[in-house]
């Protein structure tokens, strides 16, 4: 096997906006310069919410912004997170040219989350996607609790196809089915996937994994062999859902390289120079963090070059 | 799927050998009568090497005697792990019925391991089978470094199917493909397992997974895709391979039965109680021991009955 995998970094937004620990602007600059280095292409830097609502990511504005004039021009795909107008305004006023929607599969979800039935969300999603190709601006959406909803249980294959299909018809560029609490199972996460890409062409398909179960690895196989070849992951495993009961961390970005390199495929990034960032972000998180690699990659460093160490 | 997963269980056996702790005959009995109790009906309880080399099991004679007088009557596979026919006859004499053998596919881990070459290992392994067979005694084979050898890198395939397809000829019940130091990936382990069955019944194969990686998980969910209904593990994750560089503990018997919970099979193992026995393991080990569902389990235990919280 000779191939690549795309892997879209979440640790700047959906693992730090679930950090009790805050950030300065500063120290979320030096976060994305650290990934960067470590050679990830595709960063999500910040959600364009209100600030009350998330208020780890109240300095979105000046984060992007930063960051734009940093790597902008440099390859690196700098993603905003945005759900209504405001935020969309915001975004593009920093130069942000990439942009993230989303929507619940879960009416219950949808509701608690975002006070909007799935159909009210995808409507305003539909909005602001259309927005954005008139804009010129690249799309991905969330299509959350693809699975599992922490409230509804188990999501009917069917249902979570039907939103995929509608907004793939809008034309979006990019659609990561979620696994927002982390509780798909291996076996489920191939199935949908092979359902979806029966529709959809598998190149613009993304699975959006947590690890909540100690299945993030084992998902991120399935849904390869079903093949998808971009995966969400976050430095370090941050992160989860802040309304999701029960939710813990993204499959770490750690993990999903050393995955990819004993699967043989290359990723560009640079695995030492990642438990950089790692070990500098879990200074200033204040606690252990870390992808279930750990262990295995401390204990084996001083096999020089680890990489030939099979 | 309504399916049914053999787990056979290791920790007695391949985890204290493994471990600086030493449990008195007494505790490894009641190991064992909590293992049963949690559900687990097929249990290798211990070796028959020189208590020189293994001083952990050194009461592997007085264990057995205990375990067969308890609970050969009631169903429940007793299996003594032995190298030679003073091994072989140590067992027979404590009343032992079910036996597992072993050789390495490397040549070099052989020599390492037993001082034998793989074809010296496989002649001794050969006439202890055939003894075991005349006497009745149901047979199980380890294939040693079956994807990677720590001195030699990755097997080739087709040197595991040749060693696997000679044991299948003589007759022996059941045979582990083994990932000796835990170093294999998914991939590799599901087409290594397609390999092998194409010739040999899939109901006689069964893996043997090391968490060496963090891949365990991954490794038995593509083993299962593959057919494998006869999964290793290790209550607590114990375990690993004192003659192999970087192995870490087996597969816990804790995660491999969540994931069978997840992917829609029985196991006869009751979770609750596997992780009193993990408890009361870890005080007696005095270091903290358990798969990686523990974190998942220990704060989602309030949720009455959490077997309907997918």
């Amino acid at each position: 096997m000779n191939d690549l995998l795309k892997i879209y970094e979440v640790g700047p937004r959906d693992g730090l906006q679930n950090e009790a620990a805050r950030l300065t602007a500063a120290q979320k600059e030096r976060l994305i310069d650290g990934l960067v280095d470590a050679g990830l292409r595709h960063i999500e830097v910040t959600s364009f919410v209100r600030p009350q609502n998330v208020p780890q990511l109240a300095d979105a504005d000046e984060v992007m912004a930063e960051v734009v004039e940093r790597y902008d021009d440099h390859g690196i795909e700098l993603v905003g997170l945005v759900f209504n107008e405001r935020g969309y305004d915001r975004a593009r006023a920093q130069g942000c040219r990439s942009m993230a929607f989303g929507a619940a599969v879960s009416e219950t979800f949808s509701l608690r989350n975002t006070h909007n039935t799935s159909r009210q969300a995808l409507d305003t999603a539909r909005f602001l996607v259309d927005r954005a190709r008139h804009d010129g601006i690249r799309t991905r959406f969330y299509v959350m609790t693809a699975w599992v909803c922490p409230f509804e249980g188990i999501i009917s294959p069917h249902k979570t196809l039907a939103v995929v299909q509608e907004i793939a018809d809008w034309g979006v560029d990019e659609i990561a089915i979620a696994d927002t609490i982390g509780h798909a199972d291996p076996l489920s996460v191939g199935r949908l996937i092979d359902l979806i890409a029966r529709r959809i062409e598998i190149e613009r398909l993304a699975v959006h994994l947590h690890d909540t179960q100690a299945l993030g690895l084992a998902n991120a196989t399935t849904a390869f062999q079903a093949g998808i070849r971009i995966f969400d992951s976050s430095v370090g495993g941050l992160g989860g859902c802040p309304f999701a009961p029960g939710a813990a961390g993204n499959l770490a970005t750690e993990d999903l390289v050393f995955l990819a390199f004993k699967i043989g495929l290359g990723t560009g990034v640079d695995f030492a120079r990642l438990w950089q960032v790692v070990y500098e972000l879990e200074r200033i998180i204040g606690r252990p963090i870390g992808g279930r690699i750990r262990q295995w990659w401390e204990s084996n460093q001083d096999h020089e070059p680890w990489i030939d160490f099979n």
